[in-house]
């Protein structure tokens, strides 16, 4: 057997391997001296994209397979252009071209129509027009949200965010997931009284 | 507005983070010092079980999305059984004991609906059954074979593993995915000609 297209599926597998060592801003609630990875941050975002569905405004035409496979590969391409802060506003300038080209090498590794899936399924994601890429991207701000309200607000304290900066990071939640930004909102002033956040 | 629901799902989301601090036998390949957590690992299976379904023998009767929510959960029970060597044969005994009182204190943090779904997904990953709990089985095994096989078999060498046991354990790949299997094959006993497996 000649395994050729397995092989290329394998050596892509071994590569999404490095995402484990891509570190973000957020600390982990377990261990509040660790920063989060991506590999396990993409892990935290599918599982609550399964329990908290039911606050979505368009939940019954939701495709939550979709939503997980976005989810899945949606941090991939920092494998090649590293986490991108979102408050750091030089580094996003050409966040878009570096992630274009690293989705390029990245899912290029990959038979050709798995390529074109993969790439697809990116695009959806950064394009946010569908409701599955909506949604995905709401729990994409809820759960660092969590995280870092839960770990005494040590990232905002570390980079100096204020109330107003971080209600803007969120308000996407309010026509996607009322609810949750009904209690985002909560918890963000709730941090700001807590001198987590700059008022 | 109460967020009563809400909060145990949250509740139980938080402690999901613990997940990122249960740490496996197993080396990750971009970081060979480093054991790979479950939160990780989940996240890892994930993307395996989305690219590699076309070698299932049943893939068109596989429904992927339960694939993905069993291997999103499969291992959450470890947060507080710990995570259970397969070739530790004293851990194993009361393995299944300390499991089942994991899965339920944990599950039972969410709302009585969401609890007996997880549950229910859970037990059928452990039953091994339904044609989804063998295909996430089934790249339950692929994935520790690859990252030890592409780190020197470190894992292997470090408890003493031989030949014969690594294909046992890899066997019920001949059914679920016969050209996976035919792949562990190959690399199981290149692993044994290099001196990573006792022969």
């Amino acid at each position: 057997m000649s395994f050729e297209r397995l092989k290329k599926q394998l050596h892509f597998l071994i590569e999404a391997d490095k995402l484990k060592n891509i570190y973000r801003r957020t600390y982990l609630i377990c261990d509040t001296e660790r920063l989060e990875n991506d590999a396990e941050h993409s892990w935290h975002l599918t599982l609550i994209a399964i329990i908290l569905l039911e606050y979505a405004t368009k939940r019954k035409d939701i495709n939550q397979f979709h939503v997980l496979k976005m989810l899945i590969i949606h941090d991939m391409v920092e494998i090649d252009a590293g986490d991108t802060y979102c408050y750091d506003q030089v580094a996003l300038q050409d966040k878009g071209e570096r992630e274009i080209k690293a989705a390029n090498r990245l899912f290029s590794i990959l038979p050709e129509d798995q390529q074109e899936h993969f790439l697809c399924l990116w695009k959806e994601f950064e394009e946010q027009e569908t409701i599955e890429a909506k949604y995905a991207a709401a729990i994409d701000r809820i759960q660092p949200l969590l995280l870092i309200y839960f770990t005494q607000g040590r990232t905002w304290i570390d980079h100096g965010i204020d109330l107003e900066q971080e209600l803007k990071r969120n308000e996407l939640l309010k026509e996607i997931t009322p609810a949750l930004w009904d209690y985002a909102k909560e918890i963000i002033h709730d941090a700001a009284q807590k001198g987590y956040l700059k008022s």
